[in-house]
């Protein structure tokens, strides 16, 4: 069985409850806003800031929407200020401090979600490729949209929006630091549609063909 | 359980196999060349003349491939001159007579390998969509390569080109009749790389995902 697993998704795919459960199902780590914590503490670097410059995000409504409830609490003015003058140095500073805290997880068996997390493995010198699955979770955009009016508590308007718009900003974040292309099969073991089976029987199915693996 | 189960696939990728197995197992039907029979016996065009214009193949060589092995025996004289005088019509009425073959199939469960049998029955008035499941398969390039040296009892040069060629002139064929995109990952409900799992545990892990919809 391979012993790390990566998760891209679009926004709005169940990806993250997924990863989370095939993890609890193989009893493998599960890893996905914690890079950002993790990046956060070895870099000095802000976890609103990384996560502002990984997703390469410019308008403020999604900046809001993204942070609004995973950082409620946290205040953003100073990092808001430094995030008007980001430069490239400091998005590769981010993408740098997230790379190194992704190589770090992969003694142990663990499901990653996001991040490039695929593209940082594949390329690096310390993981056998034969150890590593890349699987790629995609949905019907209605069930993206209803999916996000219901976490983010948004209407219909705003979620369609958002879910147009933050796959933009993640194929933009990965094509920019990566030699591949977010969403090409190539890249993938498997590609699934999370609205054909419905999220309980995704991870049935995806569990049983790690299993395999 | 879908009833309509369409397979796109890779050149070399196994995706015919798999897809005459899945049927096997699903006791469904199965189609693949024998589209190209029951549409040149419909429309009163030759097998050779569908099967190149389908592929939209221009060159001499990947013609004599392709057909070499599959129509040895027929003579192509006629419609080999036929094919050097096509015309955008001529492509039209190949499409559709593949198309009234395909619509033709679909009120017993079966299996169909390419011919745009996904874009045809997803936009066909006469098809449930909630009965159709489209599934594309893949492979890394040196499976393909490897398994077309051993079908096509080519040499490696050879196969490497036609690995590259062929799925060229799929893309281009599908693009061309359908408003989608081929290998785009929203009109397919799973797409899997071959290789990931080899071909038996493949043909298991899509039988066992058919059934479950």
């Amino acid at each position: 069985m391979k012993k790390i697993i990566t998760i891209s998704r679009e926004y709005g795919s169940g990806g993250r409850i997924i990863g989370k459960k095939i993890a609890e199902n193989l009893g493998y780590n599960f890893y996905d806003r914690e890079i950002i914590d993790m990046a956060a503490e070895d870099s000095g670097l802000s976890p609103e800031f990384i996560e502002k410059t990984e997703q390469n995000i410019s308008s403020g409504w999604l900046y809001n929407l993204l942070l609004g409830t995973s950082y409620a609490g946290t205040t953003a003015g100073a990092t808001t200020q430094q995030i008007g003058t980001q430069s490239l140095p400091l998005a590769d500073q981010v993408f740098n401090a997230e790379r190194k805290t992704i190589l770090s997880l992969t003694d142990k068996p663990s499901v990653i979600v996001g991040r490039c997390a695929d593209y940082i493995l594949r390329t690096s010198d310390t993981v056998d490729s034969k150890d590593l699955l890349n699987i790629f979770i995609y949905a019907d955009f209605d069930d993206k949209v209803k999916r996000i009016m219901e976490r983010q508590s948004m209407d219909e308007k705003a979620a369609r929006k958002a879910v147009q718009q933050v796959d933009k900003c993640r194929a933009n974040h990965y094509n920019t630091f990566t030699e591949d292309t977010w969403g090409d099969r190539k890249i993938y073991d498997l590609l699934v549609n999370s609205s054909t089976l419905g999220i309980d029987q995704t991870i049935e199915m995806l569990t049983a063909f790690i299993q395999k693996t």
